[in-house]
């Protein structure tokens, strides 16, 4: 059945989390989303080489191993129960502490696993979205840009706005007006036989699709990928091809955002066969 | 007994928060820390103000006169245990939902209320902070600024610091190197006889007590509050005074940050007088 959840706290089966924590309080905590197709969980590897990273800039306890080790468990049993494909999240917080914001000294991580069971995939390209442009827009905050932490406020207003407007996904812009990311992918422009994505030193998510993309997948078409700063709405309005990454849609062309169009999905499905020729 | 602990979830005595919780998944939400003091929470309506401005904000379904009654719930028991000072975390999130950043067409807010027995007061002056200047900075966020909101990333990894430091508080600039705030608390320099206080229209919460100082106790006693923008570290150092509000402390002079020392804490004494007498 589509949409039943599964949730694993610990690494136990439960439907509720012990209070106090810190992820609920101040947002103090990680997450990945994964995609489970096949009975196998994607690119698994990227995505615990992320959390890591994000783990040790908020400097929490090495808590990589157990994270694992509890996917697995929760792997094991979606397997059992015949789950063909679904989304696991897999949430990190710095546990329990006394009040205030000052971290506990000796933290003990706290491990949130949901698994949402997904219709089967048909492994076509998915059908191309229409976008706004989201008027919320990412704060300007280097030191946590790139990193899956639990503070995404900006992402639900500006998916509330595409959701009210009847759309399929927002642009976002940062505080600068520079092209960013979609509220859950990351953005990519094609011009000239040039692909360029936005650089996140100032804020966004460093999604394991991007790093596919960016690493092997252009490069396997013949691409050359350039991670641009400072990408404007012109640079949009110019490409000619536009399309976004993520784990549950590996990547999805762009039809239209606000007034342009685009008619084209030629590099997007490229890379889309690529994708999926991976997955075989 | 100091430090004892009690929660409420949706006005029942709990210790587990039901998941999925879009508070925890995303910081879909927001929350106030309210002082209980001699039996009553004081300055309830501001808190209640700025929580509506933030259910607002975020377009979250009006549970205002919940929380409210959620309160006074919690307060009645509070009375019956004969607590006589404690903090109460009230915390709304957008619950429940489907997967995704995008918020549920009609949310069901849970209010979360977290009671922490503290220490009697003993009505003086408390003793002066020693600071740091956090390396973590608050991000550049116009949109969310003033708000209580679940997103406190920076002042957790910025309390770290203090924490570190074997210091009090931290300092805690905004990405244009400006004066904001302390992590938990609002910050005021005196300087030939006015008071300044930066503006929070780019980052930065905007405490109750705070309000209270600009709107009514400086007044009280002859002062001239001045909000301003774009204070930076040369205005710290020129400062003849240096304190901070928040709820729990109501006012706190600082004793030094990095290697600037104030002796005086005349104006903090004065305003801290005036607002004893406000609880008397």
């Amino acid at each position: 059945m589509t949409g039943q959840t599964l949730i694993w706290v610990d690494g136990e089966r439960a439907d509720v989390l012990p209070l106090p924590d810190r992820g609920l309080d101040f947002g103090d905590g990680l997450f990945e989303t994964l995609l489970l197709e096949h009975g196998e969980l994607r690119y698994i590897d990227l995505h615990l080489q992320r959390l890591q990273r994000g783990l040790a800039l908020l400097s929490f306890p090495d808590c990589l191993s157990v994270a694992s080790k509890h996917l697995q468990i929760a792997l094991t049993q979606l397997q059992l129960n015949n789950w063909s494909r679904a989304a696991l999240r897999l949430t990190v917080t710095r546990g329990d502490g006394p009040r205030g914001y000052a971290p506990p000294r000796k933290p003990q991580a706290r491990i949130i696993i949901r698994a949402t069971q997904l219709a089967s995939g048909d492994g076509l390209l998915p059908q191309a979205a229409h976008l706004i442009t989201a008027t919320t827009r990412w704060g300007s905050q280097p030191q946590l840009a790139g990193i899956k932490h639990l503070n995404r406020l900006e992402q639900v207003l500006a998916a509330a706005e595409w959701q009210r407007a009847g759309a399929d996904e927002a642009l976002m812009l940062g505080q600068a007006s520079q092209l960013v990311s979609v509220t859950a992918g990351n953005l990519f422009l094609h011009r000239d036989g040039v692909l360029y994505t936005p650089a996140l030193d100032d804020c966004g998510i460093a999604g394991t699709r991007r790093q596919l993309v960016i690493e092997q997948w252009a490069a396997a078409i013949g691409l050359q990928v350039v991670v641009a700063a400072g990408l404007d709405q012109d640079a949009l309005e110019q490409a000619d091809e536009v399309f976004y990454s993520n784990t549950l849609w590996g990547l999805r062309p762009v039809a239209s955002c606000g007034s342009r169009h685009w008619h084209s999905h030629r590099v997007c499905n490229a890379l889309f066969q690529h994708y999926r020729g991976e997955q075989a």
